[in-house]
């Protein structure tokens, strides 16, 4: 349409999809063309009060599996596939096939679900959490809410210090995403920090009091079996999951078995009353490039694969963890380990890192492992923030690492053809090409980043509109000048070169040059 | 050795190599290890003067590749083989071959050689330079310094507003890095920006001035064919190389072959005279994901391989550029075609971004893409910054944009199996483990920042020797409770499970448990 009289502004709306309140995000753009994006960022209308109240009055199976297994399409189920654009029937039967996971407690009527599968969007999740060295309640639930704003669809709550009951509390009561926890962690606090005082009967006293509250999910590291222990001893990092190294230190310490290997069974009956996931926790991950793909992590990758199908028993659903730091040459095999091993169980992974000498960045060194794991078939990610390795994850690296993650995902999601997903990537361009600056910036991951950058130079209002940008100014701007070109372009593809020949000779081959600014913006001159 | 005896500070020193001066930095860590590490930084010791003299007067060919295929192995063939740690033979055979290039005008005696190829240390070129909305000359001399200083291996001055030979003079006089530039651009504004001025005879003069001054390597769109222009008529977003929408409108309104491509010849006789390295533009390509690999970029790659030959025939080394947007399933296929049809002559890349979604965080969208191409054999990445698509680069994007890019080329070095590549990450992974903090900080690729991120929470001197973090705590801390086990571990693991057993029980199973803070550090409590 013509630029006078087109709208200037985005509009971005908060909808809701179907008497399911399926949320999304709706902009309708300048050229008057709508999209909706995928939404994480919630309130939740808690629409799963009911959907609970109901299945246990018909009667129904408590867990997502059991009912996917009996040919019920759970209102969880067409909840997704809304949100995903896909069959509820592909939902249903992923979820049977224990290829895809919802993570949605029963005591959790505030989530909006999602699923987890490689059929599926790649998820990625964000870690928050207190430690000893520094806590505050009030700031884990705003981070939780400023994961899901920036696009977490889950968040696992990691906290170790004091007070993990209200902090885990809080932010499950306000969190429209599934909360994950390692149960292990607040086990030890139990025990005042002694890893060989814990017991069976702690972690699963534990275990009950966190699936009372609601969590979605629960990293077990069942997979660290005695035997493995001494296969991590001649690494160059020895076991870097606090969780692998706990388990690691209290089986040596008793010379028993793990005893959330040998409780396994009793575990998935918890895991089933509340349908809680099963995240596998891979306690002997590599900690670095020297260590990646090595006997420890594929001994406990091939009992995390035994255990997956005893859970399923139970009807209990499971994702398998993964590492970690992994060269790029060596993230492949990792994925195709893990789906035969695991009988194509959910992939969750964190990162991996492919490089080991970048600590400040390593939200970048792992985003590069992390779309080339997904692109080969890993469900979710765990992001990785830019303080890893070197203190916790304040406001603004939470939302680096979401972000840094979203473009990973987007990045797999567009590498497997995932149906719908280049729309948005199409729409940014065609708005880039056609200098509708408004329409780039919010349809782009960040729009507060994207347009604080181009206001850097250009601050001018008219700059929104100019067909240039600071980059190359007007004269240079390859994308003006190529538009200009555009349409006869088109024509002349048609008619042929010859024709066209007599009449650029006779308009002086000037017709579409030179360019002009259309807005007059004042250079800044330094 | 034992803690109180061990220095704290770890020894950062510019050493020089040889009669030939190569530079490096040589780390002195606080276990008394040393690291010599790849030095891009200067300032150089202009030794270059004396060999371009000495090869004058021996009566030696002009340019490295005639050299080369003379069995000649030239003081800078020396100079780079002794920067890669690999034989000088691998270094001239390459060359020879034209899958190597060592772009080095003999008017640029300050330049520090070096090598890129597919059997070298993946290389990482900075883009800098003015554009008529926002110039500093100085500014851009410092931000030439600031990339070297942060591992740029070849800087671009992509100038376009005025003063474009003053800002090219102060940074090749100051430049220990090959200096590359797009004479086109300049060629553009002798003509007041009216591409249709543009002529063979502009072009020609304004490479003979630029390579008077020393640039060592050019951009030329010589592959943009008239032919090839309505190949891009339906694109999502058409043209976006500056150079190839120039030459493109140029063709049109001229009906004419592009005179790059007619008057390459007598290019290649320029190009020899002062050891000018091509850069075959890729004046097509893609500028979206919607676009990646089509006929236009294929048809201009197809060209750019029938005129290396011509190159290399006059003796005149040859890169071939690479995109721009490709998502991850289609980069090994650019990568594959190029080398075919360019008979192995270096690739050099933007990027490519691997989504279009993230302006504002396009160093990590390209990033990802980056390493993927490299890993399958893209010899160097030119980098992309945070301010991509919105504005030009300042000091911070430029930092931002080399770091993501040496990381993209470390990892593919890693994927790659490069010679000694894995030596830095054994190096910090094993500091990590040992918590040697500052050898952490100084083997990384930004010691100032990971340093700052660990000075947040624990700024304490005492906490660069404490084993444990802010992430975790000192209770949780899985790299101090494994590192407590290993050596345990090992001699368990020798030893055998069974004898170790009731020495385990005789001890309390408490030996190495539970774990407390050596040094006593502040927790910070908000």
């Amino acid at each position: 349409m013509p630029s006078e009289t087109r709208n200037l502004a985005v509009l971005r709306e908060k909808a809701y999809e179907a008497a399911l309140q399926v949320p999304f995000t709706r902009l309708t753009l300048t050229d008057g063309s709508t999209i909706q994006l995928y939404d994480t960022s919630g309130p939740s209308r808690a629409v799963r009060t009911q959907w609970i109240a109901e299945r246990r009055r018909d009667g129904q199976p408590t867990t997502q599996l059991a009912c996917a297994r009996a040919g019920i399409a759970t209102p969880e189920m067409e909840f997704v596939a809304l949100r995903e654009g896909v069959p509820v029937e592909l939902v249903r039967s992923e979820v049977a096939a224990g290829r895809a996971v919802i993570p949605a407690n029963i005591h959790h009527p505030e989530l909006e679900p999602m699923i987890i599968g490689s059929a599926f969007l790649v998820k990625v999740n964000a870690n928050i959490g207190t430690s000893a060295v520094t806590f505050d309640l009030a700031e884990e639930v705003e981070k939780m809410r400023w994961a899901a704003k920036w696009g977490a669809d889950t968040v696992m709550d990691l906290s170790t210090g004091p007070r993990i009951h209200e902090t885990r509390e809080a932010i499950l009561r306000e969190s429209p995403v599934p909360i994950g926890t390692v149960p292990i962690y607040q086990a030890l606090e139990k025990v005042n920090g002694d890893p060989t005082r814990l017991s069976w009967e702690i972690f699963r006293e534990t275990v009950i009091e966190q699936a009372e509250q609601g969590v979605d999910y629960m990293t077990v590291h069942a997979g660290v079996l005695l035997r493995h222990v001494p296969l991590a001893a001649d690494r160059v990092t020895g076991i870097v999951s606090r969780g692998g190294s706990l388990m690691a230190a209290w089986c040596l310490a008793h010379h028993e078995e793990n005893f959330l290997y040998t409780h396994f069974a009793e575990l998935c009956e918890i895991f089933a009353a509340y349908d809680i996931t099963f995240s596998l926790g891979d306690g002997l991950r590599p900690g670095s490039i020297a260590d990646a793909n090595d006997a420890a992590q594929l001994a406990e990758l091939k009992t995390l694969g035994e255990l997956a199908p005893i859970a399923w028993a139970h009807g209990v659903q499971v994702m398998i963890e993964g590492p970690g730091h992994v060269p790029m040459h060596k993230i492949k095999e990792n994925v195709e380990l893990q789906q035969e091993w695991c009988h194509a169980a959910p992939f969750y992974t964190l990162g991996p890192l492919t490089t080991d000498i970048a600590p400040a960045y390593d939200h970048i060194t792992s985003a590069i492992g992390a779309a080339m794991i997904a692109m080969y078939g890993t469900a979710m990610l765990c992001y990785v923030t830019p303080k890893e390795h070197l203190g916790l994850p304040d406001r603004d690296d939470v939302k680096a690492g979401v972000i840094a993650y979203k473009i990973a995902a987007h990045a797999a999601d567009l590498a497997k053809g995932h149906p719908g997903a280049q729309a948005r990537d199409d729409a940014l361009s065609k708005a880039r090409f056609e200098f509708r600056w408004e329409d780039q910036f919010e349809l782009s991951l960040d729009p507060d980043t994207a347009r604080a950058y181009h206001d850097e130079e250009l601050p001018a209002p008219a700059a929104k509109t100019a067909h240039f940008c600071s980059m190359c100014g007007p004269k240079f701007c390859s994308m003006r000048i190529s538009a200009d070109l555009q349409a006869d372009l088109r024509e002349y593809a048609q008619q042929g070169m010859q024709a066209k020949s007599a009449e650029f000779a006779a308009s002086g081959g000037r017709v579409y040059l030179p360019v002009e600014p259309v807005v007059p913006v004042e250079p800044v001159v330094p």
